[in-house]
């Protein structure tokens, strides 16, 4: 076999083999095959695609070019949740718990974050000693005590995902549905659950920007993840606005607890619950999606959703009367206002340009060594189509330093943006997929 | 600007400015551009195409990226021809001196083969003594003084050629007629001649596999050159079958000296006069291709066009005894003949498969440090279409080994096909491209 022959064959439109991906995989992580011709393949792929039998071969070569997590010393079916990504997104802070409190082992490996806010462990770890670094027999125990850990993920996952991820995002191959969905998909099957529920993110603040475009990924993933024996769905739900009201760090543990508490932004809540649901279901915990809300709703109401996230916390280490009184975690010295010049309807806030913004207050990361400032970011007070009157307040800026918040503020009236009609309804979730295909709601 | 977004916009399908093809061959050629960039571009390119105004950029950005030679203090227009190349082509031996003999300079920068036979310089340098090492101040006295020098190209032409090539070569991107075309012009424009006479070959042995692409080729490139406002014409010729009789180093010389004495193949003297009419008129040596091609067959009959090559070989140091006696030529100790198993027409002689027969004898190089067997190789003695009995010889076979002579023997049995019925009829220059268009004969 030769590298050679197989950028050809994909440059022409051919099928590649099993054998072909598995050459190509397994040499590039080696080391044996050049970035060049990598990246020549790759953007051959972009142009001509890669059909099923190749995205779940790519996928099965990637998942296995690394270390497999094996979870099944713990008792029970393993569900797994993954977002594709969106601005002030702590969907897993209130979910785990939810589902946890439920009887249901959430065994969660995640990652940090790149870009406008932190990852979900970043924003656990504006909790005073919270840690992360568990040894994988703690990390088991845990789950099987308490039903819940969290832990960072092993830098041996998928290491042909990574090395093919860096190469692809400097040679303009990344915005292929199928190497996106192997990417995603490789690294989730090596982590050992039995089930995933994916939430795939769509619109201005989400890697999928069109609906059509956020159904295909979603189909193509549930059909990695189905192909590899893993009961797996999909919610395709919107990111065209922030998720709930709070971005940023502390900002958003606060949001997540209020939510624990019964005090969940409407949009959180009800992504919370299909996802939940769907978890519930996979895991065997109910025997509809019906149920399944009401059991979560039931754990918010009796207060046992909130106690499993201080029994969470405390587990890993965290200072959980920061959890009690909210008013103790970390808070930045300075807070503008952001105030509407007209009355009228909200009619956009891009979800991109508002992450940016809380980038810029501090609180995510520019490169890999930035520092996050927990306290920094931004709570909205109004969201999408909502009404609003003049010199009300749409958003509050916390940060630590006045001259980012004012050039902050400036740009926020660039993107938020009042019309003297509402011009559309805000929808939460826009179809799910599974393997008896597409539902558009 | 940034090379991901020069890969991103040809990627889309967008236009790459000058700016940007200038920048990419810049920073590419002084290595601030890594090959895993280059070859997604390529790759991009390959799909996507590039328009005549890309074309040309990128073939002034070329030539420019290395030394162009300056020809200016010899005397009169300078013509040069440029072949894409094929088996059995000593065009270069014949035409150089017939076009010497009508006064106008030849001043010949040529390369070294690899693959099936040696190219114009390791054919010349089978003649003893002759060197293709001349200085700058030799090689223009030489042309100066007897119309005709023939050296090596210096290593610092198109470099940015150089390395793109070598990058092509091994990510499968050479396969785009704009990036073909502007790999040869860029070093021939580099080479300083006003105008150029390009012969596009076409056919099994060829580059070019079909007439469509020849004729695209050559079209590209005429565009380019006259784009440069040099004057350019092009020719396709047919390399279906080798051209002339011989293929192999001294086997060939031998075949250009009978050429110019007046005993040439039909094949090789009607390409020499088609290509040589045109380089006159170029040269403004003659009014039209007919006042051409009679005084180039004026040059064979008065024997100034053999003279010429004479002293050309005297000038550049080489025996010119072996020329006015070819036995003195390199030759095998050994000669095996394939003959005919029945009596019919010749209807199949792969131009490309007789190479690597004569590549096997010792006559090409396999890589670039081979050593070449100056005497090996094959000469034909019936060509396509041609009639021929049971028993006669189709071809001799040259070598200094037995063993690899019985095994090109072998080969030949697949290569070389009799019909019992003539199946067509040889053709030898299928068209023209000039700044007028394609005409097709």
């Amino acid at each position: 076999m030769d590298m050679y022959e197989i950028i050809k064959k994909k440059r022409d439109g051919n099928e590649l083999t099993s054998e072909d991906i598995k050459y190509f995989v397994k040499n590039y992580t080696k080391g044996n095959i050049p970035d060049y011709q990598a990246s020549a393949l790759l953007m051959a792929i972009f142009f001509n695609k890669m059909n099923k039998a190749e995205t779940l071969n790519l996928t099965n070569a990637m998942l296995k070019s690394g270390e497999e997590i094996d979870l099944s010393s713990i008792n029970g079916i393993k569900v797994d949740k993954h977002s594709t990504g969106g601005v002030g997104d702590k969907t897993t802070l209130v979910l785990a718990p939810m589902v946890a409190a439920c009887n249901l082992p959430v065994a969660k490996m995640s990652g940090r974050g790149l870009g406008h806010t932190g990852g979900t462990l970043d924003k656990l770890e504006s909790i005073e000693n919270f840690s992360i670094d568990l040894s994988k027999g703690e990390f088991i125990k845990n789950v099987n005590d308490i039903k819940l850990a969290v832990a960072g993920q092993t830098s041996n996952i998928a290491p042909a995902d990574k090395k093919l991820y860096a190469l692809r995002d400097v040679t303009a191959t990344v915005d292929n549905i199928s190497l996106i969905a192997s990417s995603i998909m490789s690294k989730k099957l090596a982590s050992g659950s039995d089930a995933i529920v994916l939430d795939v993110k769509v619109g201005s603040g989400a890697f999928m920007k069109t609906l059509e475009d956020a159904f295909e990924l979603a189909k193509e993933m549930v059909d990695i993840g189905n192909g590899m024996n893993r009961d797996t769905m999909a919610i395709i739900s919107d990111m065209d606005e922030p998720l709930g009201y709070a971005v940023g760090n502390a900002l958003e543990v606060k949001e997540a607890v209020q939510t624990l508490k019964g005090h969940g932004p409407e949009d959180l809540v009800e992504l919370c619950l299909s996802l939940g649901s769907r978890l519930l279901l996979l895991g065997k915990k109910v025997k509809n999606l019906e149920e399944g809300r009401k059991l979560l709703m039931s754990k918010i109401e009796d207060g046992s959703a909130f106690n499993k996230f201080k029994q969470f916390i405390k587990n890993q280490g965290g200072n959980v009367e920061q959890i009690e009184n909210l008013d103790l975690l970390p808070k930045s010295n300075n807070v503008m206002h952001f105030k509407a010049k007209k009355t009228g309807y909200i009619s956009q806030m891009n979800a991109e340009e508002i992450g940016r913004c809380a980038l810029l207050l501090g609180a995510g990361r520019k490169t890999i060594e930035s520092e996050i400032d927990m306290s920094a970011g931004i709570v909205l007070n109004k969201k999408k189509f909502e009404k609003i009157k003049k010199g009300e307040i749409i958003a509050s800026l916390h940060g630590n330093d006045k001259d980012k918040l004012k050039d902050t503020l400036n740009r926020l009236e660039k993107i938020i943006k009042i019309s003297s009609e509402k011009i559309g309804e805000k929808k939460i979730i826009y179809g799910t997929v599974d393997k008896d295909g597409i539902k558009k709601i």
